[in-house]
């Protein structure tokens, strides 16, 4: 029994990342591959099935002891059936039968989630928040993807499109969102808008140490941004502090909508730490109302960048214990 | 099997209605009456307890064959513990065990849930969410009331308080609710604003032809201020464009957090009928991102004010179909 596993792969634009995973929800080995998203779709399929195959051979056990796979995409998607419609920084997918592929050339059962929830879905299985059966995952990546499991369950919705907090409307008539809204949580907490938007400002001349770092490197990074924080830099703190704001009003629209129990934030901003979320949970204190007392715990990330990967397995295992899968 | 009835109580600051609600959820009968909330809680329990009596009686059937009772109150309350923590209009409710002293003085089976929750329930049972799985619904009263059904349960969320979808922060640092947050959707889109702004603009000199009903009553209704807009008045269309525009993105937020299918509008401003749903959707098409095809469907209340009292008899037969009452 200890020695069966499942496969998790996370597939992001830039990296496959995929791992064989134990019942208990640790990663037992490890595989990346860069994604080379510029072949389409099928070379990317066909390097999932090889690192499957790797996986399986580098852990020396027999096929059958691997109970199933479980792939993160970015989407949308449909986790029901099993198909990727279009997927951000993947050119050229459209209405590609992932599961189905996945099922056929690797021999096992798979399941095809997007990839906030299958991150929410490892918090919640064995990350920040393990033990709870009502959590929330902000990813606070370039963008900020979000899922929920509520009652135990991934929430999933109609469309399955569920748990898009970060296109939320928080600011009514407010900066257009790549999206298309006006006002989206996303235009203004976003990590990738936060670089944006202090890159913009340096270029038009306010002060800044990381003036420096982005003539060097040309872009600015979310830690880049961190470190100045930590330096004492005015403008980097007084942006972070707005972002951390924004990131606080997403979380106190989570606590009305969900009403979960514990709030995990996660994704690259995330590694910032305390900066982070000391910042937010003093936003959330703030400007939360007090006349129930249901707040949720705000917390770091515990799974980090393997969120994704784990959770992944997660749902293989989950989908295998339900016998719900293809 | 035909003559099983369930008892349906909804519990208001101005009245308590309740009614007899067949396997079908049609209302075989109903009373109503005056809260008078003044006398505290015992007194409005008892009043319960004898419109239950009162009932059974005019119904005509043996007590056996009445299957449950089920309360929509106003809140924070405890579905999970039959517990009324506090409730908005009721003066002296403070953590009055509901659950425990109907089932004792009733001899009947009896499930709690808030007002907005019963109602949402209501709709998906028998009303305009009727087949659906997923379905939302605003109850547009004096505040914003909402409830949410997804996957045929009512969200509860872990600290019992889910779906204050009135409370969503839509406007940051805007305008102060009476939550104590900035900001919140029920401050710019309730009726009760609606009616409270344009008395205020009036009374500031502001031209409309509800001048002189103001005058008359010496306060604003809701259909006033719709009938009004009907008539071409320039300030009502002019607010109430404003307030249906602070729904639908009630909606987008709603259509992004639970990504249900059907998203009913009830509560005395739905009585408005077209000039409210064609406003609705109109700002919703206008405002809400086309990067996935998730909009809901934004339905009329097909309960209208019998939402709440259907529905509380509904979760009563939902209960005991469950079997997990009291």
């Amino acid at each position: 029994m200890d020695s069966k596993l499942a496969v998790g792969i996370d597939l992001g634009g830039t990296n496959i990342k995929s791992a064989m995973v134990t019942a208990n929800g640790e990663i037992a080995l490890h595989r990346s591959r860069p994604t080379l998203s510029e072949r389409g779709p099928n070379p990317v399929l066909d390097d999932m099935v090889e690192m499957v195959d790797e996986l399986v051979k580098a852990a020396g056990v027999p096929r059958d002891n691997v109970v199933g796979l479980g792939l993160g995409s970015p989407g949308p998607l449909s986790h029901r059936d099993g198909v990727i419609y279009k997927a951000a920084n993947l050119p050229g997918w459209k209405d590609v039968r992932v599961r189905r592929y996945l099922l056929e050339h690797t021999g096992l059962p798979s399941v095809l989630d997007n990839d906030a929830n299958a991150a929410a879905f490892g918090e919640f299985w064995v990350g920040a928040g393990k033990g709870k059966r009502d959590i929330a995952v902000l990813t606070l990546g370039t963008g900020i993807g979000a899922g929920a499991v509520l009652g135990g369950e991934v929430l999933r919705g109609h469309f399955e499109n569920a748990s898009e907090i970060g296109h939320l409307i928080v600011h009514v008539d407010g900066k257009p969102c790549s999206c298309g809204q006006l006002g989206c949580l996303e235009a203004y907490a976003s990590p990738g808008n936060l670089a944006h938007e202090m890159t913009e400002m340096i270029r038009g001349g306010q002060a800044s140490s990381l003036a420096e770092v982005l003539d060097k490197q040309g872009t600015l990074e979310t830690r880049d941004i961190a470190e100045a924080c930590r330096d004492g830099d005015e403008l980097a703190t007084e942006m972070w502090d707005r972002a951390c704001k924004f990131i606080a009003v997403g979380c106190i629209n989570i606590q009305h909508a969900y009403n979960v129990e514990t709030l995990v934030l996660g994704g690259g901003m995330a590694n910032a730490g305390a900066l982070l979320l000391d910042n937010v949970r003093r936003f959330h204190r703030e400007m939360a109302w007090r006349l129930v007392d249901d707040a949720p715990e705000i917390v770091i990330s515990k799974l980090g960048h393997d969120a994704g990967v784990i959770g992944a397995a997660g749902l293989a295992w989950a989908a295998r214990d339900a016998s719900i899968i293809a």
